[in-house]
């Protein structure tokens, strides 16, 4: 007979989830982790794997200093999974681009390289010259790009194989195929939940389920969440076009360390819908024709997408659950969930053992946009 | 803006919701289609798509008439589908073999083929070598056969998609990626679906979920309904090995339309999980190498799993909900889901419009197994 | 020990030399069939299936009267093969749309129109408002449309397996993975073939090798046979969005039996690499956004490519090598293999034979570039 | 118009001839790489990976010390490959377990591990208990097993994608889809190729096809080399299952960095065919299942196969050929493709340039087994 009591349930097994099981195990802590399908299955897997902390983040965003500790907890996670699972996470730091398509954002975009020197990053203005010297392949219409020498990128699904693995080796038990149909609270107390497979008990329960969190949120918070689907393909080429990845408006360019070129991301919002269509795909096909015009020729591999969790304000849901004890979620992360996953884990396994927090969730947390009262629903 | 309010919502996007769909439609109701992934992407995939009245079923079953009727519908079935969508389900009528592995099946096959006859179906006994001048790549360690002349199948992913299409073609609306996170009930009578995308109204849903109907269910059932993982796997050959499909206990081979050789089914009951485990692989490929020792040679296609809705008494639940009006419900079909999907959609039909029923519904009440009261979960 | 002597050595696997097998097998003679990779892997499996006389031919073509023969024997080799295979070839004749995208066009098309009238085929101009009622999702752009009612399509990779398992149910030895390296000539006539898996002996050897198939002609022919890449993808749809076969210069969209939609293809002369490049798939998308807008909105589904052979006056060469006695070759379908396989087969079956010919191949001859002499390489 | 003469042109792009071309790159030489489909589509890709120096070769074999000197080359071809082109060829060295499933494999494998102990490398030999506390899934019905602590493996499909990318950096010219007809040949040296895409011309040819090599060999040379194909599949677990790789008669598993385990390998001698036979899968399913019990749970993922290259006395051909000038052969690698591709790309390179061989390629010659003359095929 299985167990049934555990110290903390994590439902949902993406990025988010599989990390914070990984680190809630690491303080001994006996972990049941939920997946409704399977391990990594959804926007986790889609995700292109960068760690994007200068190119994706705006200068003062309350984001910015988690997401700078949790890109140097990087290294230390690859080597820590490698060592427990053999899984290669295959991080490199080979450098991003952030382009300038106009004049508009080469202002912009050395002002941002101005703040972020002031913070320590390192970020060099390069004009188009400079630029094409970096990466030939690149078009001549581009004006200029701002370089982060130190940004890289890890693949997206070891990434997640990785905690979900070295969790279940450190003792969490995973159940994939659980449909989690409600949670079990009692006294504003969140006691276990109510699934498929049967109830399971718990006086801590995490909720990481990704744009599908809403069903587990008060109903006013429901409005600040909302799905954005992201379509994105992969090509393969003779000779690496570009040795850095390409950043900008609308689109994006990895070169990943398997050999491909990952091209994303459209940006629909509100719908869950997973298909890939013919639109998305030409849209972005067309404008990553105007940035590298080499690419006319590459091969097409494979094509996908993911369904990310937006917030109203951008800023990821970090906390307890206003409206019911010992209940907590962490999603939110839109297109920073693979960047986020080390530091969210961390500091969510501190939250839920009551240990000091790495970092301040204050923005994170869930009633932030909360003026009146409401009920659980 | 969306219109909300529908003369029917239809949770369930697998073969038999997509029927129900579409009987409603041809009646003239405006229908919402809510599916959880997309469009038959379970067990109605997974399915080898017999139409097996004679060898599935035994004598006296109270399926049995139902299951008649309903394979008495496909060829107009499959006029019609092709006449609106073009697509084309495969049927096929090639017969079909139910095999005795030891005496006792001979004995056990002989009464079977009495009772058959005596209600007017086709059942010849075949003796090892009247079977071998049959299907000479059998092996010659089986006993005989059950013949059934008029046995068929069709191509189970296409009939689910020529339901769909067609029911959209007459109205309904497709909603694909919808999770019904609950039902709006009200005085006992349901009001509509709560959904990740937006809440739905209409005075009659019903329940086609598959393995997955116990959310929906009051709690004494969700004992009665379990789901049956079923793994199968296909195979290409140079000639065909087999002209009829093979049936016995633990494993059938269907020659399909296409040229290839569909092998099922592992049963393992209580799991939702739905990969293929080298234990059920390798168990139905020692069982089909016994029964047609040629096959060593065939080529490897495809492996895939499926999970069935299993009942205590091996009845579908076809009927109104006990606790709560106008909530239908439709599931328990286990493997004969494509066989009985066509009068299941027209029985369901009629019961939601109150239609006189085609056929006698009682076998298949929900509240069969009730003895005492129970509130709605 | 394998026999080593055949009636005939049919070199290909694609349509044409499935049905020439096929054919020779009717008249039972001893076939051996030798595919480089597998049965249909190549152009055949890449082709849309268009039984498409009307459309693909102009007036006068040569190969008018053999298509029309060919497209003639559809419902019978699709009756044929299904009784022998059971493999459903899903012939249909729901009718093609020749657009007009011009005022050029429409005078082309309406002479097209008079010219086929002329000999007995149906054909009807409609003017933008009678093809919009025909097919209201296409663009209002277009300016009108030939239509022929009785074109049709089949399902192009089951007709190739189709004409290969019949051949093999008749007689047909099939090897694949087998590399022909040389043919044995002695006297200027025909042996058999040295292969990667020994030798093989008949006194008629036929090569179907299509775009490869220079490596067996003299070198002046090879210079007339050149292939031709075409790119393709495939996309699905809740709703039917047409239901006759579109084609227009440059694009194609086919309705096909199982729901999907197969938009193709591509024009890339002189290249044998198959890899679809980004290139590639983004013109074709761009252009059937134009002619169908609400394609928008489809589900992209795969995309794949084949290599035709074509040849310098568009004509197949059908006929006996002329350096080599009993060495025969059919290839340079172009676009027209599946169209003319039957009637391929049959003729070829003939020439081996020494039967009287259903049609004559002067016009197809192997030497009808020829002016000066040349040896056999 | 494409420059038609190179310094060198290899025929093969496996791991083999993509290898030559780097190390010729790498000398400065202008290399053409013509492959018949596209760049590791064959035994390349079908590999495991493992770098077995001690597991697959016996005490005395005259390959040790190359494979050994190769084994040693990988940490830098790691660092080079991902300098230069980021791929990341996941090269592990987490040792290697070579089972006894007998008393007399004891005794075999205790006297491996002397010699090989004697000549510097380390093995250890581990009794039962011993085992099974380093690996405890393994079945108790194993005798012990012979460790080899310093044995590791890579991802074989990358390492051949990496040589070639890095080839093409470094200026080799890549032709995939390219079939070679013949070679040119005069006055018994060799001139260049003639392939379907057109005539390319050097002093230096390098054939590099594998199992497809015979046709370019002498005849009597044929008899020494032939196919083995090997069939595999792949597995997904929750936990890892095993650390390292397991490595007896008839069956390796490796368990690969992104979590999977390989299972291999069957060996089926003188077929081209790549099918992958239900009785080959069943056949590794059923060892697999012995060894190692737990297996049974784990999830099938895919299964595969690959055609390899191997010679009479089980030693590759590597040297001139024996009839042409200036054409060299590099095949016959059999199960060690992967782990000589280092070493026979460096000497490859060195014998073509006429620089001093690392090691001595006496026992390699190509006319090591012929008596009588024989003339050029």
């Amino acid at each position: 007979m299985q167990p049934k009591r555990f110290d903390a349930i994590v439902i949902g097994g993406g990025v988010i989830g599989c990390s914070i099981a990984f680190h809630l195990s690491k303080l001994n802590k006996k972990v049941l982790l939920l997946e409704r399908n399977q391990i990594g299955c959804e926007a986790s897997s889609a995700a292109a794997g960068m760690l994007g902390v200068q190119a994706e983040l705006e200068a003062g965003d309350p984001l910015f200093e988690s997401a700078r500790l949790s890109r140097e907890m990087f290294p230390s996670i690859a080597s820590e999974l490698r060592e427990l699972t053999h899984i290669d996470i295959e991080l490199i730091h080979n450098g991003q681009l952030k382009l300038a398509e106009d004049e508009g954002q080469v202002e912009a975009l050395k002002a941002l390289a101005e703040w972020q020197r002031s913070i320590g990053e390192d970020a060099v203005w390069l004009d188009r010259d400079a630029l094409l010297r970096l990466e030939p392949c690149l078009s001549e219409h581009i004006y200029g790009a701002l370089y982060f020498p130190k940004e890289g990128h890890v693949y997206a699904p070891r990434l997640t194989q990785g905690f979900a693995k070295a969790a279940a080796l450190l003792g969490t038990k995973i159940r994939e195929y659980c449909h989690v149909q409600n949670l079990l609270i009692s006294n504003e107390e969140v006691q276990g939940v109510h699934t498929n497979t049967g109830d399971y008990y718990s006086d801590a329960v995490i909720v990481a389920t990704g744009a599908w969190s809403n069903q587990w949120l008060p109903e006013k918070l429901q409005q600040g969440l909302y799905p954005v689907k992201g379509e994105a393909f992969s090509l393969t080429t003779h000779y690496p076009l570009i040795k850095r990845t390409i950043f900008t408006k609308g689109c994006y360019i990895v070169p990943k360390r398997g050999g491909e070129l990952y091209v994303g991301a459209t940006m629909k919002a509100h719908t869950f819908e997973k298909s890939v269509s013919l639109e998305g795909l030409s849209t972005l096909m067309n404008k990553v024709q105007a940035l590298l015009p080499v690419i006319n020729t590459a091969t097409m591999q494979h094509f996908w997408s993911g369904i990310r969790p937006m917030t109203q304000d951008g800023l990821p849901y970090l906390g307890e659950h206003p409206k019911a004890k010992r209940l907590f979620v962490a999603t939110g992360h839109y297109r920073n969930g693979i960047l986020l996953s080390p530091i969210t884990g961390k500091l969510m396994a501190e939250l839920v053992t009551g240990q000091t927090r790495s970092a301040d969730l204050t923005a994170f947390r869930l009633d932030r946009h909360f003026e009146t009262e409401e009920v659980l629903t």
